[in-house]
């Protein structure tokens, strides 16, 4: 089945290069080869498997393939680049090996059509116990400014979330749009200080922005936006919906920092399709905290989803 | 258990760049950041799981894991480039996961130290019903070299390979050292046309080349070198042992072709540790021929172990 597929793969996917892609030999030799880098590449991966991050039965492999990019190019996002191209490997049970892998090659194409991010190569592999799925994607700084690092969040800064937080197993996981658009406008419009994804979740990622930059947090807890299905899931678990915001995980919102008079800009001018919610600030005490409505302020345990992305 | 083996990963891998190595930022941000690449660079993937190209029970997960960065340094020889990095991401059963882990990524950091090929990324994942280590690899080319592709073998070319074959389940397919430095001798030496390593058997693997350089290709049956464990294998199955030599797959030798001129200098000067064999030539018609040692030709069928590497 494997040369047909590649045969499949070549007619069906290699249509997604963007004009001024570096790609210049994609899916058919030992490599991809990508033409000079004069900014730079960033480079991360993710693997997702049936059980674990998607239900093979209930969700389908197209919104399994799907979400397996998606939250590669919200890494991608996170560091504020443009998505450049992705490789794409897969371990296929033995029974409907070809129809799961075109299934889940379609969701992949479908998001990477949205974001010209062509998919420059792979490897197939059938007879798992299990559908599992590894990206590895590739993104280009935008042309004047340099990747976002988590690192460089300094005191005094704000910090921003670009949506609402929680509930996201009721379905935004699977089929979020990653930020990738949100992070080019805010990046090249303002000067961000630091950002990442919130993928485990607000509360446990924004004390590992913290962490990395050598600052502290605090957390205005009026002030997180909560989704819809946060109140939802509220209504069945009998926790508060805020704490389904802080600590869910699999929001892929963006979580990020600017200067105050850049922040105060962002917030006015509100520049994306959807609003920006300025949600606390740094802080040179280390530590992470949440003031309430009363002005009470309070250490807050970074606890959430530990996933063990090492980028 | 991620939060510690993360730890594990940053104090015991992140240690292997080169001094020239283009990465600036590696492992714990959402992605790893690269530094201007003014030659480009090449990108290639292989997924490897329990029970398909290795069995973890017999051949435990430091031989798994270094086999899976060794692939795709193998592909990364076959583009006559340099490694310069590699992302890696597992998923682990539940039992033993730490311990599987660590022993897996020991295999792959005793290959990356010897090719200075830093591990820059990756992703842990606990509950896999079998272990998978996907590797994505990035190699620079050769300062004064383009890529090595598949696709532009001449008419009138010798083809050559760096080793013997076949026989490889014995055990070189989990032991083999990728032909980096072979490549990298060879191609800054000489004017190579184009390459690619044996993974699927030199009959197989010769027919994609020919095909991919719209030429055809002839074996000189004589000239193909049989390994050791191909005369072993031959002897326990029945089969010749050039039979073994030309389907096996997973030599991980490389199969390369050079101009008349080129070739003669490499074969007679004998520049690598070990011999370079020639085994035959590429032509303007199509198709692929064995000759054998009465001079009699034959097409030979294109038989091999079909993996579904797409890069």
């Amino acid at each position: 089945m494997e040369n047909e597929f590649i045969g499949w793969l070549r007619s069906e996917l290699v249509t997604t290069s963007a004009k001024d892609s570096p790609v210049s030999v994609s899916i058919g030799d030992d490599a991809a080869v990508l033409r000079p880098l004069p900014n730079g590449m960033v480079v991360t991966t993710d693997l997702l498997s049936d059980g674990l991050h998607f239900e093979l039965d209930r969700h389908g492999a197209f919104l399994a393939g799907r979400k397996s990019l998606a939250v590669n190019l919200s890494d991608i996002a996170a560091m504020a680049c443009r998505p450049a191209g992705a490789v794409v490997s897969l371990l296929l049970p033995k029974i409907d090996a070809k129809a799961i892998a075109i299934e889940c090659m379609r969701g992949i194409q479908a998001l990477a059509s949205e974001f010209a991010c062509p998919i420059i190569g792979g490897d197939t592999n059938v007879g798992g116990q299990q559908l599992v799925i590894s990206v590895t994607a590739f993104g280009i700084p935008l042309s004047d400014r340099a990747p976002l690092l988590r690192s460089t969040a300094r005191a005094g800064d704000w910090i921003l979330v670009t949506g609402p937080l929680g509930g996201s197993i009721l379905g935004h996981h699977l089929n979020f749009v990653p930020r990738v658009r949100e992070a080019e406008t805010l990046h090249s419009r303002f000067q961000l200080t630091a950002g990442m994804d919130i993928s485990d979740g607000l509360a446990l990622d924004l004390s590992r922005l913290a962490e990395a930059s050598g600052v502290g947090a605090e957390l205005w807890l009026e002030n997180v936006p909560i989704s819809d299905d946060a109140n939802l899931l509220s209504q069945r678990s009998g926790k508060p919906a805020l704490q389904h915001a802080l600590g869910d995980g699999e929001d892929f919102e963006l979580l990020l920092t600017a200067s105050p008079s850049d922040a105060e800009q962002i917030m006015r001018t509100q520049p994306l399709d959807s609003p920006i919610y300025h949600v606390g600030m740094m802080f040179a005490e280390s530590g992470l905290f949440a003031v309430d409505a009363n002005g009470i302020r309070r250490n807050l345990a970074p606890t959430g989803f530990q996933h063990g992305a090492t980028s």
